[in-house]
């Protein structure tokens, strides 16, 4: 592919060996190799609804509370596996599924082209079984104001051409996790967006390397170090990278656009989007929070405690995994499915597993640190480099030392640091949208009036007792 | 049937009419004419997989996730019509399910014929539509020791004679929910038995007022309030009773003792008690929690706000009822089957959701007194009988006024001192076990070596680190 | 005195020995009791800034951080003696104290006499050694609109009609500590006054039994149990009521009247009272959590097990009853002398224990339960009249007894109910006012603005970047 | 001084300018530049009890409550100033009061002179105004055996040759705050030793650079930003060093050894450390907490919010602020005077506010992190250096700006990402000790017995309910 990444002023000429990308292409493609384990087959693939054939689930149609759940399930393993986030490929699986219901009811109520475009463009992707990532955030400028009242029209990504074969866009995408990684790039369109808006409402899909995209890796804690030799990256297998992706009159042809101009469905877009999405993410979150417990164990191991002296911070944790999968497992089981065939995950559940996704972590993180001492709350140790110095090294691994040897001891902290405090802290506050909005949902799916109506029954009160309209 | 109930030291007479019982019996009778309505018809009764016939859901056995998401939609469901526990019928339903794989096992490793004594009896119960409750909690004495141990032996229910027709036991089984309503008692054995205690590996079940069974019911919050005229005691239509049952030298006949010395088996009955049971007591919960949702918002209201002043609160509270409600569906739906046929939940989920049932609640009343105000906290207004005092009571109502009249504000407080520091309140803490015992459950059930061997191939440990064997 | 105390319907002619309010005698008399007691002399009693002389802490003016040191103090060890609230003393001389300075600070501005006057009422107060209860709350109404803007002008307390010897006053003072154990009671007005509420701006002090007040006990949880024989109401040397006042155009002479009608400082009259009221409340809360701790470890050990198997719990518990104690003692330390001579405590740090004191209980109480077990959860145990009933008390005895005899298991577990869901809560999330008040104090008294001064230096960023002005 | 420290491998000639040390000294620097400053010369300079000459209150005795409320407010003034530690004063002052009151003791009690050489070495550091960091962390080996128990001897600092004119020391003491910044180190010796131990009770002072001590700087997270030009590290005038000091065969005189040999004293040596640091410490985490609430609130105007919008957080992240703050004045208030004159505040409100400590940053963070966007969760934004680039860096600032220029947004994220998950974060977790050690300090002075007592008192319960004896 054309190289068009860009880190620290430098191009990146190769991702697969750039230390900048090629831990986020390690993890990506532990994928790979896992899907071709007999144990992990049944989560990591599925069979394509449209040619029958055994595909990525990546790349799958979500049809039933049984993909869901194994959707939940994928995405813990991958945590599992890479210690941190694959969003290369979970971010663009769920967009693929949105659109397909969202592009469905498009065709359906406008006449459009847009679902058997995608259905097209899918079968082709399955077969050559792509990594594709996801693209939401659009840069936003002013959060107070909508795209087109900001001082910039750029803002957020546009179209500013339409030609016979196809469209022009510019504007930026920003936070865009795994796109090293991927072969192509699907882009969902914002919410909220009004009639004078409708130019920011669209949906395509490009290849990553595309005419006039340049990608602008952001830098992440501690990221210099995986330019290092040694372990104070402590993770060759996994790693995030996420950018910011800069259109610059970048040309989409007709048969990879997706919406074009219908604002009022942009809104159900994103509700299609996040559905899934948070519900799946508290697989994500259990997935790290297994490897958290497991480090935190082996450093109270390495420290010379077993960890049953650290049983009650233990089950907490545990507590805490548990309960974001269970969430994604519950809001995943009790959807139901859109006409088009997509099965579409429980609202108010989804959005209630984002809160705990954007609060829990951050509990087992904090226990994590309670138990493995003050070596690793910070990552206070000395360098890889330092330990290995031929002048004192000798002493460090000597006073690093306890119930294992120092350099096994540093290792450990290091992956504590990393995982609470380091490059591989994945985004789950923000990731998926903010629990802030993830609250206005369940306010707003909430049905106060129903509950009270149960009460009024139960406490024999006929009285009307209204607010809302005396006041202005 | 037989008088046989105590409270305060009087014989209830009827227990449809007795102040003491007609709340419970008038909640549990809820549970008939809601299976009358169409839209909960589904939730409330099922196919018996005996017989075919529409049966009360309470009388069938679970084979499927799908049944295990109707018991814990019919749970919320009652709490929701009643305010509180109708704790009358699950213990029963989670216990001849328990007992239906507990028996099956026995049956298959012992040559006994629990298991078909069990569906013989199950069949009956089925077409008699009978109410039946649940007991497991004995008396245990001093919790350091066994059943064996204590200074008297009656304090586990046990054998004190085996007859050729049937057997006699003594003891007492405790805070033992619904027994008012109950036509039906199902025995369950406690736990940790071993070959000296075998003499309490016991189930049976018995017609509540079987002669020598003594009942006594305990005594609750504000309960003398529902012996009077008037709404401070505010619901009507529903209740707790909880009681003391005193076997002295009960006889049970052969055929409905469904265990009898198989100590083994005894935590296997537990454990499959406790599976479901901890699942589907997310619904009780969310099902209150639905009802002080509704009430804290019309105390707002009556109070002259909108609800929406407390929508952080509001939206708290809800993410709390969703939170034990999504997690009983995901222990639920996570299950396995046995080969007696009956699903049985995820025991993981299923004792994280323990967790949070033990712990949610209390927050979401808290929450509830905080939008009430200081009238709802402690229910600090004059009695029902002050405000319709001839000399003052015109007083006490104007200044009880606010945004409705007095009297309705006054039962609105009322009603949230019953949800919240009142009789309505179920024991959510300690009802299907402590939380301390979940914990350890889930603790048990945590793949720590698993976890550890993730961290250690994240970060490429080779050296194994382990500190059990050495330490004493 | 006159007897004017109605509760159910009664009129209490001696409050000394009816049960609904001979508890909270007790309790106030222990006051006295443990003043003669040299350990507790110099908490409870201090030396009369105005005449030199031994007086009680409840009747003096605080004057210094230790002033307001041996207040929290007090506070703790009155609820340590009486399990609950001594209500009808504290707020009184809080009261006291806010209208010392207030008083001093209108005569300064508006040349009244009321700082004299009330001067010299409370040298008599304290010579006299009088229990003062204080009264803050109105009815109140609609609580989104003004007094004067009520359908009912007396929703809050006001004056009708002014006399040349005092002034006649109408409306209610409702959910009042302790009035029944007191000889007088000190108005304070309420707050947010315009001129055109300036009739409510009023503070005066009357005898308990002033014609033409009534006055209604509000019925609180397991009232009626205090009718009772036995140890359903567990606690004897202590509990609580709380009063509706209705006055009904009752006199006040001018001497004892503190302010009539200076409407800008209602507010400041409440601001000295909040702050020391929301200091010293932490006290209360870690003198009830100490009875809660050492209740909840003796009923550990009642069921047989040691309370070093609930270290963690306990541990937390102790936690929450510093905090509140720790920050009373700051918010009282870090004070200023108002001129008047009154030492005023921390408004914010105040105000952040109010937040506390309407949290952490709730936190200390759920562990209580926790710990405890199912029979004391909800008080889930025979009455005490049928464990001493003829026919069949002997075997609720058997069965209750565990590490102790059943009869000391039973006062522990009604203990633990009244301590958590009885009578002995105290409205600690609403009395001194609602924790949703004492947030928009930490809001106001939170200085954004210096806050952002600091990151932008630490940040070296120039630019003004100001958000309110260009939002409507 | 002679250049003694290493980073990466590489020695430090001259800390001031050495990119991974200059920020450290900064911070420290602004401590003499702030005490020059009218508002704050009476937080950070007192009057020397030995001369009466002005002194850096670092290097002073704290005699009364006043005394600690200026250590508090010290140590929250110098994180507003710098955003984080300045460690390597505030363990040094720590250090000499606690061996102060420490040495006093052992002379008394064991004849010796160590008081008396503390006193004169102090006199002349107060006078050379020097800055003095504290060390008490040994390396420790394995957690579950003593000094004496390990493999290793070295793992903790201890004595390999007494010479008559000083003793030898060998071993380690790590993360040590400030080091780099400082003049001289102050030795403590660490806790739990008994007589075969007693080669480890030492403690003493030395020069930074002296003889045969090796200093490595540990690796934190981010420190490598700091070699480079631009804000991503966004912070200049403050920053933390963490350093392993490596003693081989250091020589110290006798006229600056404090302690040598007396194991039993060393217990008493870290308690009279561990209540004034677990007291100030909440003064620390305060004042980061005012600059992450800055940050926070200036974020949100940045993205073109205003700070209303997050009200509820903002005023949660005060309460945690003023809540570690408000406890270590009430710890360091109620204090109790030594014999030696240094005032000891309360162990068990220290060691409370040490939980605190540990706990509610983590929330503040969280909060801030929330607030703030998914651009400052974890630092996601282009490089400094990328942003700048000639090429694409017109694009990243067009497309980061909001409601101010991209290049202050920036900053801001940048800073937000410093303070919750980079180089700013302080080791509040472990920093004077683990909170665990502080619960069992909090168990270990909860007087349960007492609180027994009270429980009984107030049910009336007489029997003698005891647990321990009969278990074994």
């Amino acid at each position: 592919m054309r190289p068009n990444i860009y880190k620290f002023g430098e191009l990146i000429k190769d991702v697969t060996t750039h230390p900048a990308t090629k831990r986020t292409i390690e993890g990506h493609a532990q994928i790979f190799d896992a899907a071709l384990q007999p144990e992990y087959k049944d989560i990591l693939t599925t069979t394509s609804h449209l040619t029958g054939e055994r595909i990525s689930r990546y790349l799958s149609i979500v049809q039933s509370p049984e993909d869901m759940i194994a959707n939940v399930r994928m995405k813990r393993l991958m945590f599992n596996l890479t210690g941190t986030c694959t969003g290369g490929r979970c971010v663009g699986f769920n967009a693929i599924n949105a659109m397909w219901a969202t592009t469905y009811d498009i065709d359906h109520e406008c006449g459009t082209q847009y679902h058997k475009r995608l259905q097209t463009w899918l079968k082709d992707a399955q077969h050559r079984d792509i990594t594709m990532t996801g693209a939401l955030t659009d840069a936003k400028g002013d959060r107070s104001k909508t795209p087109s009242q900001q001082c910039d029209p750029d803002l957020s990504l546009h179209v500013v051409e339409h030609r016979k074969d196809g469209i022009v866009v510019r504007g930026a995408k920003v936070m865009i996790c795994g796109v090293a990684a991927s072969n192509e790039i699907f882009i969902m369109p914002g919410t909220g967006y009004k009639e004078e808006d409708k130019d920011y409402a669209i949906s395509f899909v490009i290849p990553r390397d595309v005419n006039n995209l340049t990608i602008i890796e952001t830098r992440r804690p501690n990221d210099t170090r995986e330019q290092e030799e040694g372990y104070d990256a402590p993770v060759d297998i996994g790693g995030i990278t996420q950018s910011y992706l800069l259109f610059e009159d970048v040309f989409i042809p007709h048969e990879h656009v997706f919406m074009c101009g219908e604002c009022t469905y942009s809104m159900k877009a994103v509700m299609n989007f996040i559905a899934p999405y948070r519900a799946a993410i508290g697989g994500c979150v259990a997935g790290q929070g297994d490897v958290i417990v497991g480090a935190a164990a082996l450093m109270a191991r390495a420290n010379g405690l077993s960890e049953k002296v650290f049983k009650e911070k233990l089950t907490q944790m545990t507590i805490n995994n548990e309960t974001t999968f269970g969430m994604g497992i519950a809001a995943g089981v009790l959807g139901k499915k859109h006409p088009s065939g997509v099965w579409i995950p429980d609202t108010l559940l989804s959005n209630v597993n984002k809160v705990h996704v954007a609060t829990l972590p951050y509990e087992t993180k904090r226990l994590a640190q309670d138990i493995a001492g003050g070596i690793a709350e910070t990552g206070c140790l000395p360098s890889c480099k330092d330990i290995n110095d031929p002048r004192y090294g000798k002493l460090l691994k000597k006073y690093l030392q306890a119930n294992c040897s120092g350099e096994s001891r540093a290792k450990i902290a290091r992956l504590i640091e990393w995982l609470t405090i380091g490059s591989g802290v994945p985004g789950c506050m923000h990731g998926g949208g903010s629990p802030d909005g993830a609250k206005l949902f369940i306010n707003a799916n909430t049905d106060f009036a129903r509950d009270i109506e149960l009460a009024k029954r139960l406490a024999n009160i006929k009285e009307d007792i209204q607010v809302e309209q005396k006041k202005k």
